[in-house]
Parts: C-alpha cells; sequence; structure tokens
C-alpha cells in the first residue's frame, strides 16, 4: 500500500528531525526570540533578494491566511479572490470569522485574471452605492493555485500592476511555493514573487516541515505590534525555535528547493503513469498534485493498492480523484502505481 | 421636481405621526416593555394567523438580517444566498461581521431555484472535505427580491420543502413585503409566508414607517435571550415605543396593507408610462421597483424634472435606472413623469 | 401614579414632534444626506466653537459606543474605562462583540481618577511581557457618570493631558450630557469639553429624542470610510432625517439646553423632597438621577403611587433605587411625591 | 550561564524527540486522522479514568483557552476569572477576539473562592437589569494558577458545586497541569479533576512537549462540529501526528508524570536555595515556580550567572522575579545558583 493522499503524509525531511534533535537541549528564548528563529529570518531575506523584507513564521496554512488579511485589511475591506481559492472554500469560514469578507471575481483553471479583476475595481468604483458594500482591500491568489495551475511572470506582473494602480496590496498563498517554483513550466522566481507581491507566505507544512509557513511582509509593510495580533488570534507558540529550526534548515544549501524539485520530478513520472494507464486529466497541472478523473470502479481499483484523495464531485459518475507527490515520495511508490494498479 | 429615488423618500405615514403625536407625553417603560409594542405583536401575530409566533422589532434592514442570521446560525454555519441578496453585496460585509460567511448560490432574475439550493446541499454533504468548509446553516431569500420580482407561491413551497428536509430554517427578508404581497401578480398571503418560512420580517422603513421592521419568528422558535443579543448588537432601542406605535398604526385597519396597494397602483401606471415613453426595461418586476435601461442623454433629460436612482452600470452606455413608488407616492408625481419627461 | 423609572420614559419634546410633522411628507435623500441633518451637523459645530469638528449620528447609546470605539481602536489594542462605566457593565459585552477588550481600572464615584489612569499607563509600558496584553488604545469616561457625579473642569484636563501624554484618544460618552452641563455644579462648557476630548456624543435619546445620539470627532478625526464602518455595524439608518430633524430642533434656540435646565431644576426639588422625607442618599449627585437607599417595606410604600427603577443591590437588605427627572418631569409629578409618598 | 527563565527554554523530552524520528517516515493521515493521535486518546481516556470524556489536541495554551471557550460559550454569555487569569491578561485579547467578554471577579493568590463566586452569580440574577449585562456561562480557573499556587480538593470541590447548582460548565486551563498533580501539596488526582470539571486541558508544551494541549471534555460534552469549529479558528493543525506521538509518548510509562515530578523536585531544591540566600518569596508556591522580590542590584548580580524573568512590577524598588524549574532542570543548573550567585 503507497499513499499519493496529500502532499503532508510524512513528519519532515529527516534533515529537519537530525536539526532538531541537535539543537533541543539548548535554553532558548521563547515566542521567536531565539538564534535559530533569527538566522531562517535572515536567510529567507536574502533568497528573497530584497533588504526590505520583514519575516514572520506562524504554524499553519489558515491560520497564516487569517492573520495576515485580517491585520492589513482595514474595518471597511474585504480581500478579492477566485471562487475555488482555499480561503474561499476550504478555510470553514476563518477570513470571517475575523469579520471580514472574501469578494469572488470569477476565476480560470483556479487563476484570477488581470482583466477580470480590473474590471471589477472598475465596477465597484462606479457604483454609486458602493458606501454600502464592502471595500476590496485585497487581493488573495496561491502558486500554485488549488487545482495546480501556475501564473505566468506576466500573468503576476499585470495582476500586480492592477494591485498597484489600485493601491491593493497583493497577497500570494505559497503554501506548497516550492512546488510551483520548481515546475520546468514555470518562469517565476522567489525573488519575483518578492518583487511583485505586498506579502506571500513560503510554505513549510507541505514541504518538508512537520509544521509552519513563513511570511514575508516584502515592502517593509508588517502591520504593527504584529506579535500581539498574532497573539489575540491564538496564533503565537511559545517554542518559536520549533518553527526557526525547521525554516533554518529548509534554507541551508537550498535543501527546501532541492526537495521541491525532488517531488516536481516524481510529478512528472507520475504524469507519464497516468497517461500510460488512460486516466483522464481534469486540469493540466505542471506541479505535484495530479486531478484526474475516475469512476467508482476505477476507484475501488486504484484504493487496493494506492491511498488517494477524493478531491471533489466532477458530476454524477466521475470523481475529481487526486494523486499528490511530495519531498517524501519515491521511486518505489511509482513502481507500485505503475505495476499494480 | 419630483422624486422615484427610493421608497423611503418621504417621512412616516400621517396616521403613524398622529399617534406619535397622540401618545407622545405618556410615560412607558423602554426596551419595548410597553402597551403599545405589546399590542403591535398580537396584531401582527393575529394577521400572520399563528399561535406559535413571536414578533420583536428592530430598527432598520441591515440591522434585522445581521440579528437575526448571527444570532440563529450556529459557530460552524453560513447562510445561503444568492448573488444578488441584500446580505451579500449591499451591508458592507455586516453579515461576515458577526463571522459568518455567505454562501452564494447561482440565482435568477434575483430569485432562488429550489433545484439549486438542492444540489448544492447535495454536493455539499457529498464532498468528503466539507468538514473544512462553512456548513449551511439558513436559507436567506427576500420578497419581493432587489430587482423587484416576486415568488410564486409554488416556488416558495419548493425551497420550504428543501430546507425541511435538510432542517435548515428558512429566513425572508421583507423590507418591503407589502409591496409584493400587494402585487397582482403575487399568489400568496401573509400566513402562506407564517407558514412556510421559520423566520420572517415584515419591513416598516419602507412601508409607511420612520423606521422599524418586525421580525416573525413563525414556529416558536426566537433565539434564547435575544434581547441581550439584540443589545449586544448595539440594536435595543430604549424608547421601544417607537417602534411599537408604528406598527401598532400600521396593523390597525389594514393600514400596511392599504397603503402597499395604494404603491403598487402607482407602479402600475408607472409601468404604462414607461411603455408609452419606449424605455427599456431591465428586469420586469410586478412590484413597486422598476428597473429601465437608459444612457447619459436620457438620463441628463430625466434629472431635470425627477429625482431617480442609479442602481447599477449596465454595459459601457447603459445604467439600470430604478424609479420607484411607495405609499407615498401621488398621482401629481406621476403627472409631472408623464408630461414633462 | 407618577414615573420617575428612568430618563426616557416620554417620547420626544413636542417641538421636535412638531417639526417632524411639519417636514414629514418633504422628499429627502436618505442615509443623512438631507439638509436638516445637515443643518444641525452645522448647528452642533458651531455650539462646539471649532472648526475642525465632524459630527455624525446615530441612533442609541450602546450602538454608538460600539461604533466609536471599534472604528477608533486598531485591533491589538482595548478601551479603558471604570467598573462602573456603561462599556463595563451594561451594554451586553457589545465592545467584546466587536473584538476589543474594556480595559478596567478602579473608579471612585464612577469617575476615572487621572492618577490611576497614570499609573496603569506607567504600569503596562514597563511590563516587559507587554506584548502578551491588550494595549491601552481609548480612554471612555462618561460626562455625567452612571451613579450621576460630575468631573470638575480641573478633573477633566487632568485625564485629558495623561491621553495627550500617551497619544491615546479621550472619548466622553454623554448620553445624558444636558444633564452634565446644566446642573449648578457645572464648571464645564461644550465648548470645554469638544476642545478637552478627541471624540464625544451628546445624548438626544434621554434628553428630549425618540431616538439619537450626536458624535462629535473634534480634531477632524473621523475614522475613514466612516458611513461604510456604520453600514456593517448594521447602525446606518435609512431615513436620516429622523435624527437629522430632532438634532436640528434640539440646537434651535437653546431647546437642547432649556430642556436640560429644566430636568435639573425638577432634581433640585427632588432632593429638597427626598432630604424631608428622610431618605438615605446612596451617591451625592448633582444631576438628574437621584439614587437613594431604601428596604423592601419603603419601596412597597413608594410603589403606591411612584413607578421608578431597582438601581442595584446594595446589601441584604438595603436597594439602590433611582428616582430620575428628566425634561419631561412636571411640578405635578414632584408634588405626588411630596404629598402622597 | 544557566536558565531559569521560563519552563519552556527546552525542545521536548529526548524521548518525544526519538518517538518523532521513528515514525518520522510513516504515510499517515493529516489532521488528527492517525493512530499515534487514536492511542494518545486512549491513553488520556484512561488515565482520566472516565468512559465519557472525548481528547482533542490543540497547539497552544492561548489557542486552546480561545478554542475551549469561544465554542462552549453561547451568544449572550461571557467567561468568569480572576483578574489574574491567564485570560483576563496576557492573552491580549483572544477572548474578546471572539466576540465574547471575561467577568472578573476578585480572587487571593490567584485562586478564586466559591464564595465570592456564588456571591457574583446571586447578585448578577437578582439584578433587575441582567439583560443589559453579559451572562455568566462558564467559570475558567487554572491549576496551577498563574502565581503557582494549587487549589485543594476541597477548594475545586466547591467551585465545581457552585458550577452545577448554577449549570455552569468548569473549565480548568492545565498550562502547567503535572507541575501542579506532582506537587506535594497536591491532594488532587487527574481522575479527581475530570470528575470535578467539565472540560480542562493538559498542558504539553510547559510539560515536555515541543508544543501541544490535551483538551478533555469530560462528560461527552464537545462542542458539534468541533474540527470545523478548530479550522474557523486558524487552529487545526494538518499534520495532526506531531501531536499525538507526542502525547502518546508522554502517555506511555506515566511520562508525563514522571517528568513532572523531575520538576517539582528541582523546585524544591530552589526553595532551599532562595531560603538559604535570604531572598524575599512574593507569593508561597508549591510548584515548578517560584516568585520572589529583588531590587535592581540583586538583579543585576544574578544576571551574572543566570537567565531569569521580570514577571511583573512589585513597587517603585521592588520587581517580581520568576525562577522556573521544568523537565530539563538539572542539578548542575541548581549549583550554579547556588553556588556563584
Amino acid at each position: 500500500m503507497v499513499s499519493f493522499e496529500c502532499d503532508y503524509i510524512a513528519g519532515a525531511h529527516p534533515e529537519i528531525i537530525r536539526r532538531l534533535e541537535e539543537t533541543n537541549m539548548e535554553a532558548l528564548s521563547g515566542y521567536g526570540m531565539d538564534r535559530y528563529t533569527e538566522s531562517a529570518k535572515e536567510k529567507i531575506k536574502k533568497a528573497c533578494g530584497t533588504d526590505t523584507a520583514q519575516v514572520e513564521f506562524l504554524t499553519g496554512g489558515t491560520q497564516t491566511n487569517m492573520v495576515v488579511i485580517s491585520t492589513m485589511l482595514r474595518d471597511w475591506e474585504g480581500v478579492i479572490a477566485v471562487p475555488s481559492g482555499h480561503v474561499s472554500v476550504h478555510e470553514s469560514g476563518a477570513i470571517e470569522f475575523t469579520g471580514h469578507e472574501v469578494l469572488e471575481i470569477p476565476g480560470r483553471d483556479g487563476k484570477m485574471q488581470a482583466d477580470t479583476l480590473r474590471e471589477y475595481l472598475v465596477r465597484f468604483y462606479s457604483d454609486v452605492t458602493h458606501d454600502h458594500m464592502t471595500f476590496p482591500g485585497m487581493v488573495y491568489i496561491s502558486y500554485p493555485t488549488e487545482p495546480g495551475t501556475l501564473y505566468s511572470k506576466k500573468e503576476l506582473e499585470d495582476i500586480s500592476a492592477v494591485c498597484r494602480e489600485y493601491e491593493i496590496p497583493l497577497y500570494l498563498d505559497g503554501a506548497r511555493l516550492g512546488y510551483g517554483l520548481m515546475s520546468r513550466h514555470s518562469d517565476l522566481s522567489l525573488q519575483d514573487i518578492a518583487r511583485l507581491t505586498d506579502v506571500f507566505y513560503i510554505g513549510g507544512t507541505k514541504v518538508g516541515a512537520l509544521c509552519g509557513e513563513a511570511v514575508v511582509f516584502t515592502k517593509n509593510n508588517r502591520p504593527d505590534h504584529f506579535m500581539t495580533s498574532v497573539k489575540k488570534r491564538g496564533a503565537l507558540l511559545a517554542k518559536g525555535r520549533l518553527l526557526g529550526v525547521q525554516f533554518d534548515t529548509l534554507f541551508t544549501d537550498d535543501l527546501y528547493f532541492r526537495i521541491s524539485r525532488h517531488a516536481i520530478e516524481m510529478a512528472e513520472q507520475l504524469r507519464e503513469i497516468i497517461r500510460e494507464k488512460g486516466w483522464e486529466f481534469y486540469v493540466d497541472s505542471p506541479t505535484n498534485q495530479q486531478l484526474i478523473l475516475m469512476d467508482e470502479e476505477q476507484m475501488r481499483k486504484l484504493s487496493e493498492h494506492v491511498i488517494f484523495d477524493r478531491w471533489g464531485v466532477y458530476d454524477d459518475k466521475l470523481t475529481i480523484v487526486r494523486l499528490a507527490t511530495s519531498w517524501s515520495t519515491t521511486e518505489d511508490d511509482l513502481r507500485v502505481l505503475r505495476e499494480l494498479c
């Protein structure tokens, strides 16, 4: 039995476990006031190629979205996202819990279009009753998107340009950032993302860490008293070292990018296998998540050897099945899929 | 200059003003603990034809939606509405302010379809990840809808049946309830609405009152400690008499329905005038609001004699213009429109 | 039977009713965009003796506190108040509903002491863990206070000085402002209050209006997009004229101050009667509310002719009874109390 | 240099690290749906000696308080706590962030008194205006308390009895539960706590874990759809194994209690040293935290060899200094303190 259920089925990359063990008995101050956290922040800033960045660590993705969005929005504002966005549909209303609305605009293959965004903003400000509406105060996108697609550099530049024209911060959810950047179809670098967005996060949970996400405020724009706001949301980790050591390890010797690249290579082989088997792709994804359509009989058969995720309902007969690779996927896992299914 | 801007351009029906004056110097207890509030509740319950109803008064429509929805939803639930619903778009995020999500499903001409609702619910519960989503915990519709359309009895029965099957309360926003019920195209009565919904409100602000909405919990289902929850939302009026006297008057001698009927008669003449002028209808509304399409030149000309509302943007050239009648519209107002425009 | 239950037992001052009737059929725009609201704002600014003030109208006191406090505080801040403050104890948690903490510091006779406030702030900032605490972001006081006491000009200046030293806005709840300013023991004017606070409100509900409070942002410091934030809290009245006409009337020919003065004169006679009867004062109040201590037998006897308020529990035997005068109290009311009780 | 700064200066107990490493590459489902989480829950239920308990894991203490309190309170309710309670003062308003008030009643040495609690409740319900107040809907205590004191079994039984009389759930914050239970002055067992409270948590962060708290709903009273509410608060950990493995380890072979006992033995030696040095105790604590009073000179000298916490301001001259032991404190640490300071 092998698992392609998601990209967080294993613990942490062994190098992270080794570093946690190595540093375990050192007496360190809490709440991120330790040397490993400090070092991790510096390494990430360097990788982003910017002096104006501020880096903060949080524990999980939904928590990060909630904290970042609700501390950056003003009272009268909401965040724009596409209907398939994680904040729109898979966070049990965490953004609304903080008192803010998610403003949905149509997307394509999980991506926001710069034109659609601009149209929405033009229409909003031309509506004479917009004082009775939620103001657009932030744009949320993810890279890769939920179904695993990628923005091209041109597409991201266009969205960024609209945001700057309207003075709205652009926030990029990078829960699987490594798997996006290391795709052969990506023409974006971490530096590009730091340049084109106002805030983004580098996902750890899905890319080799036990937990943890690194938020990068790219323009010296971290909200005032951020630690207190994090505490107020129950999101301040006492032993900040747990996050610091993990990200310090991930950003030493390019570990984050090397393990992401591995997941992509595994995904490329996975795509090959899917094609060989004649399974139908739901969407064409150049990243680590492959969505395919299967009927009940196909799923029954697959489940004899493979753990997978029922990602969504396609129609009366077909289900969208997700097969995900990650840093922990092995050639052996693929062999089982190729030979036994 | 005459105004068809909206249905709340005048103060209150003169009979209400008279009663406010008449009762003005009586010493009455606050917070709705007065005889007029008591009397108004009884009259409304009688008009609804039910013994199990509980009636409460609030000041405005958005406030009412916020209070009702947030006191009836449970922590993990949101409210289903169509994209043009008042709670979806014109309340500046008041529902989200209380920590709850508005779950949008497609509508037609401002109305929710029972089939679409059922599909949404089927799909929600068949999604294996629905524990990470907001649960549908209430259905919100309005009668008339935002663009002025009406549900038939059959349509409302169908929606009600889906709600009961899924044990989700059905909430009907009746900001303009009188103008809906008194339309010649309505086959619904107040009793029908009390029977088919779990909670609804009878709009006063737009139907003859200075302010005020009467919430009817139809099945003995008023949330516990409702007064405290109202207070907590800053929505408890000290001089409850202001609401009590107004609704007591509106539900004496059928005043609410008589003035609503008048508005509908004025709207029928207005539709005749619109047809005569050759203006294009945006939607076919059998109630007091008429939405038409006009270009800039037409609006300029109209504005010489008439105050109207730019309801929305239609396309690059055309604007959706609203002309609304109300209890206060006169034959003279219509004459100006017919003869001078 | 006469009522001294509270200062909102009657409707509105007859002059207000007259003006509501007079303006009733005029077609006016909604949401405060009418000439009466405009006029009322101008008159209030003039009465405050300042060019930098911005005036907004809301419907009730708790609503006003909630809207003002939650739109002025930043995410990490709370509001400082004394334990007897209305926001601390009598708003069912309306401030907390908006996500903010009320930080209580000890008071004396319902009043905050400048020294206590300063000590609190010194201690807060000297606490090394204050990043894990709610920051003091506003000071809330009321004038008169809940038990009816008054700040002297010196006391208010001292509190104001501490606030300015710490750059914290000072907010004064003036639910009964007229009854404070018109007391013979007050050495403060409306202009003083506008000068010494950052925001305050002039209570209408308890001083002659059917409903309504006038918020004065004294230093051009109204929060951005205030109307949208008001709407988001369900607090935007459609027929803003109801508030505009009332305050326009109250600030014409000093009506607000004249009727407040009347209430104070009635209160002075009331104090005389209390002394004659030998009833014990709970607190020495120079304003319209008199708090006295009574046992059950005394209350039983009083209740034969008078409606009064059981304000609080004093001890096992005694209850704190409130007798309030207002603009609507008459010599006849006092005569009943004097002669029959 | 040795550190007595707090009880979370080290990573995790080595046995936990070993188990994390051992299980690291196993493919497990997320969100707590793994065998280690299941096993940990069973062991904890057994240790609590009850069949009706439900166990859930969260990441940190403030998060746990926020999630438990806000999912158990109803809309109109707040939580009662003493002023030194963690929820009252050291959570940056996390409870208020969820829309609920913390109702403070006086305590003694950090402890709530059953009599004070009862008086508060009697007074609340005898106040005729309590519909305008926040209802008491839960009692929050901690064991040990913030300053390190302990409730006796009798004291806890008395508080529990008041709660049951008023049908209010009793919640015990056990951030340092092991250090309380293992104190020689404790006459309470884990089973007692499970019996006398309605919900409590077993702190991991401060007792040997990298992070994590185990919430025990003792009476089959876990809120409905708890996982969705946790997700909504951004508190659902994707790799639930991180919490499951840690608590499974802590509750294997009594590890949790053995390491807690060690911390207490270290604290007893620490108290001896404090007495020898002639330092003044601020409070008499039988648990792992010792609070002493020091002037600036004493602190300067101590800081040459020891890292400690400035817990609070005592007066103009003296600071309350905290010296904490934990599972990671060694005899060597104590030797430094004894010999060099």
